[in-house]
């Protein structure tokens, strides 16, 4: 889809503006009393579910002021459907089991698809207060006051690699044999990062992210800011992954294809 | 052994600043090119340990200016032998894997002992900016201009308990089993965060922390927050902790008890 440059620039901003609406939400949430308080109930996770929703409705409302022709598919809330060819695709927070914990590495999930996938995302940490974007010719970590640019690294080989996954016990037992012949193979497997781990892809500071079991939301914003800070990001067979399922994100094409060998024996699940 | 007050004061005054002092080397390394550039050559992690020395030989500095008298005992370089009776026990950079990685949950360790065991802690985390203290009568969050009280949870049930651990590949064989029978009570295992879960333990947001195969500057720091937060720190049999091995640091007195009558049959590693 063709988006002038104007557009493209206020589609920037207003996933900005949602972002910076959803870091006062789960930030009134993040490691507050009432959260542990109320987790420890019987009935499990309501009051992350509460932190969840409350974020996608403020993001929801900066996008429907904004932009109220677009589509949106958010994790907590119905499809939103517009006229104009652009879908917002949203996770109010990815990695709700970190933030239960009070771990740094959740984040909020903010992207922009067309027909061919996804063209702009965003991953926010509220806590630390980075952003990591890509798309629109732009691959920008922002924080406070300082501005860099992402470039993935330069890795080439598994035996260099430094690889990251949610957890441990990554999806079916066919993924989780795959996924630990690739490991094996690496220098250094980390776990526990959530979307984090896509930012810190995007940094140049790990050099693979294998997951399995995603969900479209999961994954859209992560594509966008991988690919512009010039990673390959794939399922387990090569083709694109923005339906979710299993992903590969690697830094470079060269480390992909290595990755894509071992884990595309897997056999599909039924 | 008794400490004045003023004293008191002053052990926690040189603690901060050694952690200051560190906080602009290991700034300067983390997440750079260049570290990520040697970090990929043959040698392996090479330029971490340069982090890890710098680090310890800024913290040295502060202390042996400060409290000539005191003994230190350090990750990285020998030991000094001083005549107070109290000793420095420094960890510069515990998490060196998550430091290489780029994840925001290593953590620089300074505390210091007695013939009893740790008395004051501090876990720094300096790219979030984030001070956990613990001893003397405090129990301190620290953030740029903001400070909290450090309280652990009152979780006081396996099955209410968040559990974290460094890795999923936890010590001996015996170990591991042990650690999967007590995660499998857990309502939640998360992995990855290095000293970073301790801080979390005495902020309120997990219940149990769960860890083999330490060394004594691995732990005492933590030890202190833990225990000046609420929590209670031992080894798998009950036993003080502080010279590293296994390690099991609970909310409340109760989940530790569960949590221990677990751990405690694991057979002594050989």
């Amino acid at each position: 889809m063709n988006i002038s440059l104007a557009e493209q620039k206020l589609l920037i901003s207003v996933a900005c503006q949602a972002a910076d609406a959803a870091r006062v939400v789960t930030l009134s949430y993040f490691r507050q009393p009432n959260l542990a308080a109320e987790n420890k109930a019987s009935i499990g996770y309501d009051p992350v579910t509460l932190a969840d929703k409350q974020a996608e409705t403020s993001i929801r409302a900066v996008i429907q002021e904004l932009r109220p022709h677009d589509s949106i598919l958010g994790e907590e809330q119905g499809d939103v459907v517009g006229t104009s060819g652009l879908t917002w695709v949203l996770d109010p927070i990815d990695g709700t089991r970190g933030f239960v914990a009070g771990t740094p590495t959740w984040g909020v999930l903010i992207s922009v698809r067309d027909e061919t996938g996804p063209i702009f995302g965003l991953i926010d940490q509220p806590y630390i207060g980075e952003r990591f974007l890509g798309g629109f010719g732009l691959s920008e970590y922002r924080r406070t006051d300082k501005t860099l640019p992402l470039t993935t690294s330069r890795c080439s080989g598994l035996k260099d690699a430094i690889l990251l996954s949610t957890f441990p016990e990554i999806g079916t037992d066919a993924e989780r044999s795959a996924f630990s012949t690739l490991s094996q193979k690496t220098q250094l497997t980390r776990y526990g990062m959530d979307c984090y781990g896509y930012a810190l892809l995007a940094v140049g500071s790990v050099d693979l992210v294998v997951e399995a079991g995603l969900f479209p939301y999961d994954i859209q914003a992560p594509i966008a800011v991988v690919q512009a800070a010039g990673g390959v990001v794939t399922d387990w067979r090569g083709n694109p992954a923005h339906d979710g399922g299993r992903v590969i994100a690697a830094a470079t094409p060269v480390l992909h294809q290595a990755a894509l060998e071992i884990l595309s024996k897997a056999p599909p699940n039924l």
